[in-house]
């Protein structure tokens, strides 16, 4: 961790606050997500101490808008019934005020996914958008070489398109990468934990999303709550990478590294920054 | 094991004789499961002996129906769609049959969820119905709180509901908790193997359905089939738990036990008592 | 690894360029496959070097397989509306002349899966059809008595149904079991690897279609694509049970084999004849 003196400076004893607090609250996360990644995702949040629920039928995903903390939208194997249990989804969250964190899986792959993302958008604006760097620039309408669910660009490249998203939107942007980056337009955060071997487990960028939903449901300070749950993350999966002998060890020991995290390590390890 | 004096007591040794018959006759058993725990419940059910088969498709449900030994319907990511097949498979099973395990997951979460599950008990009773204390609470018609896909009463609460239930379909009753209770609506029976940890672990609710699955297509006794699956999954869980650091390592050791577990073992620790 | 002095043998050597062209070019590899291993197949071609795509949606799969160098088709929890889209799939892969693979999980199970089959070989030959003995038996037009998704019949049976497959359809085909047999209809190969305990682990068949459409985007000539990734999934799964207690730890400790594999230990390991 390495302090700022700035004003709106991030330490890890406040993140340590919000992890606490998924802990004890256990807030009930509602996901309309993609198949791929529902076990993997249910299983972080599970293992960081809230409660997963997935459900996407149309007669039914206003109602579980409604009875949990914050919904998660993730685009990933999305299809024409999905994508309306999505738009419902974020039309009761937003009546509600509840936030909801959009995860625009592949922006920039295929045309469908551009327009789907647009059409999201239009219902209304998430409360955060979480991303790689190239699904990112995608929506800030940056042009880049799509390399399918992965990203071509680095998160580095990404910080202005990030704020010209949020600027945009009004949504806390959240992009991940070797250093993830974090913006409400004004401020930026910086987290640096992580390991490469995470690229190689699948959905660990949605795993970010899925845990951000918890995040938030416990934190009101939305940009606070981005980087609560995006060192939580970096911090575990660096955590248990150190012990991992590959991505299949590293998937099993993320999940154990997070329930049993303690403050001491997490102050020791994390490395944010806020400017 | 705790044997009792009493008729009908329920020692290891008989359980021991239907684990070892799902090794050896390795049965089919059909689900129509959630996306969640498909992954997951497969290999618990492989990792059991027996072989797992998951088909939904309304033209060919029927056909599953009829070629296993035994169908679980689990609603976690129900759907217009899947509704519409379950009740295909309800109808086939009743026809032929057929053991049906009801999973009833998130009952009371939804107004959607309490009617499908109204209309799926319409179709036909199944053999089973297995969950948490709420979705059975809630089943036998007693107001609870939901918290969602989690139970929010204690199993010690439901002993009642589950009687009441049971003497209502017809079903056996088998609600998973720190004590499972088994019932038949005469005969109660409780398991109380287990660990803390396997809440921290998504979908061994579901996988405890799997697992009755497999155990009613070797044991035509429905109480003693429920409760052998129940102290299959306790004893297995508990095992696993203590060789764990965390939900990741549970879930990876839950497998091995099962596939590994030897009779000695589960006699020593199982704890299931009938009355 | 034996070695043949015939015309066409594959030495480890061959398949090991193979191997290391998947994880320097990383292709992209489209599947529309089943919900049951869509996560661990997508963490296997990570783990091969590789970059999955899950996606199904009638608007964007034809661009998706343009996007990508291979798509692969699993038939596993197939319904109505998932065979539109592999069949949007097939036409658009055929008019680019990007390789398919086509995995027809429970062929012969239902009547539906058998016309299914024939719909989808009617609109284009895929370049690779991959199965265990007794779905490669029943594409072939021989009765065999079907175990849901699991095969009745070993490998050793299916030689001759294998070429006469291949011979129909043109599709190099590739049978998975205790010895894979893979022919184009000429040449015939076998790779000896692998482990029984792999039986116990849900997909890894589903897992060698997925690999076998990463070894296509970079081998060329299609049988030795498909000897190559029979090969790497008989290999790494071997070395993976040598070191595993079970079907849990063994499904971990294959990404990490994978991941890691170095070319010493492959060439020491497999067991491939080319005839």
């Amino acid at each position: 961790m390495q302090r700022t003196d700035k004003e709106g400076a991030q330490p890890a004893e406040r993140i340590w606050q919000d992890i606490a607090a998924v802990r004890s609250v256990s807030p009930l996360v509602h996901s309309i997500t993609n198949y791929v990644v529902m076990n993997n995702t249910a299983n972080a949040v599970l293992a960081a101490g809230a409660s997963p629920i997935m459900a996407h039928a149309v007669p039914e995903v206003g109602d579980m808008v409604a009875l949990c903390a914050a919904t998660v939208i993730n685009i990933g194997t999305l299809d024409p019934l999905w994508v309306e249990a999505m738009k419902v989804a974020l039309r009761r969250a937003d009546a509600l005020g509840r936030p909801v964190v959009l995860d625009p899986v592949g922006a920039g792959a295929t045309p469908y996914r551009n327009q789907v993302l647009g059409e999201l958008l239009a219902v209304a604006s998430p409360a955060f958008i979480r991303g790689n760097a190239g699904e990112i620039m995608t929506l800030a309408g940056i042009q880049v070489a799509s390399k399918g669910v992965d990203s071509a660009v680095s998160s580095a490249d990404s910080d202005g398109a990030a704020r010209a998203l949020s600027l945009r939107t009004g949504s806390v942007v959240s992009v991940s990468g070797p250093t993830d980056v974090i913006t409400d337009g004004r401020r930026i955060g910086y987290v640096g934990n992580g390991h490469p071997m995470m690229t190689r487990v699948t959905g660990l960028g949605c795993t970010a999303s899925a845990l951000l939903g918890a995040f938030a449901a416990v934190q009101p300070d939305r940009f606070a709550a981005a980087v609560s749950a995006a060192a939580f993350l970096g911090v575990c999966g660096e955590l248990a990478a150190a012990q991992s002998a590959g991505p299949g060890s590293l998937q099993m020991n993320l999940y154990d590294v997070m329930y049993n995290l303690e403050e001491a390590d997490f102050v020791r390890t994390a490395r944010v920054r806020i400017e």
